[in-house]
């Protein structure tokens, strides 16, 4: 048995993955804010969910934990989470020193794309395309992470497509984040409802011609992220995660015509096949704290 | 000892690589055009390398080919060699069948990729950018070529970086081949100079205003491509090389003076240090030879 954590900036899913790698328990909490309260929401998801499991922290195989931020993965020291609450944290010596035993600290984005490529049973490479509050991605290659010379693999938010684009808050102009992320949905599209692409998804179903233009906008730039990812990297399958994923068969399939009218006017493209190279991430599933839990073992 | 072959538009470049990964001997020869003539340049290639060493064919404890064109390097069949004036060639079992002795044939760009790895003792990740008549990667990751889920990695000429660029002939709009390879320049700066971007950057010196944009757009592009590749793969190192580097350190001087004013723009990219991680492949080794010579260990 192995247990997976991932750590989000409201809810942190714990869950015990069996040899197998079929998902055994279960537990979400809210996350705590600051360094020291994250570090007690995690050992209380460890200590649940080994409840649950019936077993001590020292008896799982491993204990992964997947964490929005710069993580160092062999020291298991994690910087810049912002959404946390925190700028520097040695998490993984945290909780060594409090459980007794050995933590792999990963991005979460990482956690989650290992995580995809073993529920969707994918055997080839695969980039997880995170599509969040930014849009980053997890890479496997040769069934293994890529995690890249110094971590920073799959950084694509901040590569420009448009030289004349939008201002990005990282000092560059036009990079994917500004046309493909819930941030830039939600500069664009001002509204109370508690799910903002999903109201400016309905507005544009109603005909409101501003959000027919910025949810174009969306499937363009995320149409623009797969098409980047398979021709630098050629993975087989790009997976579409993480909060805007939930849009679901809308999106895939706003993404879908923006990659099959491109095929149109580029045989070099339709030779490529991307739209086929594309889906979504299984809804409902934890797919981050799957990932955590197995990464421990990869 | 290893044999290697370059087949190039117009030379074909064959060497002998000892055990040590040392260039042992070297022969130069014309390329025939049409699949008849590639196939009996790259037979007398071979001949006179291993009569050099004083070696049969069979002797060598390997035999690889670079060809520019797409290559399914397990069947040794090449597709689209437009310079080389076919569309369809087993060259894996035309040589074999030939020689006796099996046949290792890669694209040219991946071998190239290979050569410069070894040559520049690189033992980090690395994506080696071919700037020649296009533009495209081959990439080193965990010490091994990675090819792709298809065979067609790196293949980021074909990226658009300007949704209101040139038209490129691929059918999209401005892709990085338009502002970032020797054919934008063929294109945009008329010149009956045998070395028209050497030309072009002594115009540029000398002041003239349109030289001094066209090569500004270059170092642009050659930067994006750059920033693209590591963003997207975190390779440590990218090594330029193709027909572009021979304009050495004019080209990096300004590949570097960009992104170095990226930098002062942007904390994220200055975190990166993508200044000090672009250098140039060897001046005047033949990498692709080399690098299709010791493919055929990896």
């Amino acid at each position: 048995m192995r247990l997976g954590i991932d750590i989000g900036g409201t809810k942190t899913d714990a869950v015990a993955v069996d040899d197998a790698g079929t998902l055994a328990h279960r537990v979400r909490l809210s996350t705590g804010f600051g360094s020291p309260a994250v570090v007690e929401t995690t050992l209380t998801a460890i200590t649940d969910v080994a409840s649950l499991a019936g077993l001590a922290a020292a008896d799982f195989e491993s204990i992964g934990i997947g964490i929005p931020g710069v993580v160092d993965n062999r020291s298991g020291y994690v910087r810049h989470a912002v959404n946390l609450g925190f700028e520097e944290l040695g998490l993984g010596d945290a909780l060594a020193g409090r459980l007794g035993v050995g933590v792999r600290i990963e991005n979460d984005v990482t956690a989650a794309a290992f995580g995809a490529y073993r529920l969707l049973g994918i055997e080839s490479s695969m980039a997880y395309l995170n599509l969040g509050t930014g849009i980053a991605a997890g890479i496997v290659i040769d069934g293994k992470l890529w995690r890249g010379a110094r971590g920073t693999a799959g950084e694509i938010g901040h590569i420009p497509v448009d030289p004349n684009g939008e201002l990005c808050p990282c000092g560059q102009r036009g990079c994917l984040e500004t046309v493909a992320s819930g941030s830039s949905i939600a500069r664009a599209w001002i509204t109370d409802d508690p799910h903002p692409a999903l109201a400016l998804f309905d507005a544009a179903d109603e005909g409101d011609s501003k959000a027919v233009a910025i949810r174009s906008r969306l499937a363009t730039g995320v149409a623009s992220a797969v098409r980047l990812l398979i021709l630098t990297m050629d993975v087989e399958t790009v997976v579409i995660g993480g909060g805007l994923s939930h849009l679901g068969d809308r999106l895939l399939g706003d993404v879908g015509a923006v990659l099959s009218s491109w095929a149109e006017s580029s045989t070099f493209l339709a030779s490529l096949e991307l739209t086929s190279r594309v889906r979504l991430v299984p809804e409902g599933r934890p797919v981050a704290a799957i990932g955590a839990a197995l990464v421990g073992g990869a």
